[in-house]
């Protein structure tokens, strides 16, 4: 088995640790949205990278899905007695992430390597590569003006209504070393549950990528990352408002509408199938909602097996012993 | 009054907050080594500026000297797991000094600016500067080859016997700006008890720093960083076998005999006060180990009257009621 997942943030990280579950750890690869990259302190900072590679490694914070478990702050609380506020907070154990891949960076490896070195490091087996070596800049265009994405997300807790979304320097960027040709050879691939237009996009945004997913022989499954209207988390459903769609999966499958075979959708969301299947899209329906790690495992072992129905070999993949007994 | 003084690490740090004590915080200005200065993480880090800062801060842990009282580590932790064992360890808050200063510099300010916001922040009332804007860096040259000062201190724990001590782009590097001119101006000039070989000379090596202190006007008084033969802390004993010379306060005053005027001696070495006369420099004997706070400023303030009473017009200068009643 063969699978690539495209992944943004929360969402993306816990589905992506699911397919690590359902299919193992060497039968997956993840591309990572750098989009919400910025620099603190002259670090690099990857938020996208380091949920999924800390969700992966086990020590993701359960409570917020992003930054370490039991991480502390000893160091903000000092940047604060110096008079500095920062609106992105790192934890002490977070920061020793951001200090090594600034300084790999600044020894000139690309943010490929550096990422596959804290992988291995943190004992993180599936192949997570960001979407590019290159700079990438997530731009919000707000009421408030132009925001670097962290300033959107973080400082202004995503509330300026948004008018457009840029992805700053995506026209000369290059695909990471080996992801076009990792999509055109998947048997699988999965767009998580991540926000389509902040996470997703910017990895379709890159030369290639569009292509290679309209040309691909694999089935293209995405994942719903809005449940009755709501985001799960995060900005989509009010970003969808804000950009004049109607905050549904039906939005979503549309979105995607040109390369997916395959939808997933949330069981409270089942009335919609129907809308989604006339774009000529196949509808797995199951509950999305992942709140435990054994639903993660669940939840990508169904997904896998619903692409399995969509192509014309069966290749099975979920290695997954259902509790249930099903092997759907 | 005003006293500028010269300063290492832990010990010059202890005698600069007793004269801070002592005189006022606004008529003392702290000259600071920057040999020890080196990058981590791509992280500017400076040791004796850093010592300096807390300990003037009241914030530098008691136990060590150096970093910060009630600091933690789980940054270090967190680098451990990562598979990094760096043999200079930086507390979390610690590291927000670090970061705050390489982001200043990165930004284009020079040292002495940088450590004059981070001292401000810090509620750090004396002038605190360090020696000079531009990169000196300490190289000893040891029995097992040429290693960087902190290799050497830390990573080696100042084991090898050194043959010799280089401080690389000192021939090159300016003053910090006002250096010489306070020194000119200063009406009291103290060598801080610090190791004279790796923490003052880096200083004095610096163009026009020995000319000044050949011709000042003011008093120039050393305290000593050698009681009984033995350094207080670090290697200055060590060293001095290495080199050929006789660990012994005797030394140290021969080392500066150029240009002081006084030497401040512990009084377990009142044996030793009259070769030490014999060189034409003032003695003034005194318990020089500093274990309490009320000990520095005891002991700096005995200092600065023994300094008012090597020059023609009396300053006074000590702000102090000594507890025994003496205004020495």
């Amino acid at each position: 088995m063969n699978c690539v997942a495209l992944a943004g943030g929360v969402g993306g990280a816990k589905f992506a640790d699911g397919l690590a579950r359902a299919i193992g750890a060497e039968s997956l690869t993840v591309i990572v949205n750098t989009g919400d990259d910025f620099e603190l302190y002259g670090l690099h900072i990857s938020p996208d990278l380091d949920t999924v590679m800390y969700t992966l490694a086990g020590i993701a914070n359960p409570d917020t899905g992003w930054g370490i478990a039991g991480d502390t702050w000893r160091n903000f609380e000092m940047l604060e007695r110096y008079g500095v506020a920062p609106w992105f907070r790192l934890g002490d154990c977070d920061l020793a992430t951001h200090l090594l891949r600034s300084e790999m960076l600044a020894d000139g490896q690309p943010l490929s390597a550096v990422t596959r070195e804290l992988c291995r490091r943190l004992g993180v087996a599936p192949r997570v590569t960001p979407m590019s070596d290159d700079r990438v800049r997530t731009v919000v265009e707000t009421e408030v003006g132009l925001l670097p994405f962290q300033e959107y997300f973080v400082k202004h807790h995503w509330q300026p209504a948004v008018q457009a979304i840029l992805f700053e320097g995506s026209e000369e960027a290059e695909p990471a070393p080996g992801m076009l040709r990792a999509l055109e050879t998947a048997d699988t691939i999965v767009i998580c549950p991540s926000n389509p237009y902040l996470s997703i996009d910017p990895i379709l945004s890159l030369r290639g990528v569009r292509d290679v997913l309209l040309n691909a022989t694999a089935p293209i499954i995405a994942v719903t990352p809005i449940i009755a209207g709501e985001a799960v988390k995060g900005p989509a459903a009010k970003l969808m408002r804000e950009l004049g769609k109607e905050p549904s999966a039906v939005e979503v499958a549309r979105h995607y509408a040109d390369f997916v075979n395959g939808f997933v959708l949330d069981e409270r969301d089942v009335a919609l199938a129907d809308q989604i299947k006339a774009m000529g899209i196949g509808v797995f329906v199951a509950d999305t909602l992942m709140k435990s790690v054994d639903d993660r495992a669940h939840l990508a072992c169904d997904v896998v097996s619903f692409a399995d129905r969509l192509r014309p070999e069966k290749l099975g993949g979920c290695r997954l012993n259902r509790a249930d007994g099903s092997s759907r």
